[in-house]
């Protein structure tokens, strides 16, 4: 085992330290966030910060940095209040990543990258290649002061997917419909189940 | 396809819409949170709700429902202001899941799911079967009003890994070492690498 302090992370040139800080964080929760601007030009971006923040109502958190990639995203989410989440499968990942291209704002990555916009709504465009993908409200953004990043929290109010992978209990297998996982900056990864476990209580003892 | 408006969500059952609802942001970051009380006493928590906040400083943030398992986590963390996060391995992710037990405040989650303490930090107690795992020192805390979960954000002051991991630009191979996956409330994955990908550039084809 090898100790790093922070002294140590902060000698680091600024690309090694930001591979080495991004895969720290474990496997991500990595899609697609689709936004048309106010003239209903699309856009695309791979965000690899979403998580979950509630099931009641149901809330979903991303996190954007403020001078990367995504700000035609925020933008867009701000102007329009909606976009679309889609998550990522094998067959597509390498579009996927190449959507984190600097394109000009008037290149639309769908385009640019050869995936299909499908049209179930015009809030926010969505990924026709995608098993998994949901529509959501933009509902509040703030700045963490932190590091200027910015925390977008939306509701979702509109899912498709298909329904086989969905178990009795509401309860998804979302490798099942092949979405993918990401770690670090640019590493993508299938999954192999493991299990579910059943839900923990203090007296019950592991296998 | 199946569609799901906002409304459907709402009138599922509370267990079904949680299961439903969790599964939608992908693959999440799973770990275990180890802390110290004020008087020593150990606390371990499995935590789904990481993400990456930024490299420089090296920021990590995690959300925390206000009235879950973890809650003895955040008064530790308020109270002692450091914490460690360690990666999840395939041989113990039971014992990790059997963390989320509604165990008493004077139960240590080490002793209850025979985890060990690894004892290389006075601050906040590792976890010995862990291989990636980090020191984390409290910067801020926030309830979130749309749903009064908790917003925390530490920075990374100590890590600790296997040397062999990491690649010649900082990339650390976080499968290499046995990192898993969660999805949903309780299903656990191991990952299987599809590639690194170049840095896109507008102009580079896609393969």
């Amino acid at each position: 085992m090898k100790t790093y302090r922070l002294s140590d992370l902060e000698n680091f040139d600024q690309r090694y330290r930001a591979n080495f800080v991004n895969s720290l964080s474990g496997f991500k929760s990595v899609a697609l966030v689709g936004t048309y601007d106010e003239n209903k030009n699309s856009n695309l971006a791979i965000i690899s910060s979403l998580f979950h923040l509630g099931a009641h109502p149901p809330l979903i958190g991303m996190i954007i940095r403020p001078h990367s990639v995504p700000r035609h995203t925020l933008e867009n989410i701000l102007s329009t209040k909606f976009y679309t989440i889609n998550h990522i499968r094998e067959e597509f990942y390498k579009q996927a990543h190449q959507t984190s291209a600097r394109y000009d704002r008037d290149v639309s990555e769908f385009e640019a990258t050869n995936l299909q916009i499908s049209d179930i709504s015009n809030k926010a465009p969505y990924v026709n290649e995608s098993q998994i993908k949901f529509l959501v409200e933009y509902v509040e953004h703030q700045t963490l002061k932190v590091n200027d990043t910015v925390l977008v929290i939306g509701k979702i109010v509109e899912v498709h997917l298909p329904e086989e992978i969905i178990e009795s209990d509401g309860a998804l297998n979302i490798e099942m419909a092949g979405t993918i996982t990401c770690s670090g900056l640019d590493r993508y990864h299938k999954t192999e189940e493991l299990s579910r476990l059943p839900y923990a209580k203090p007296n019950i003892k592991i296998e």
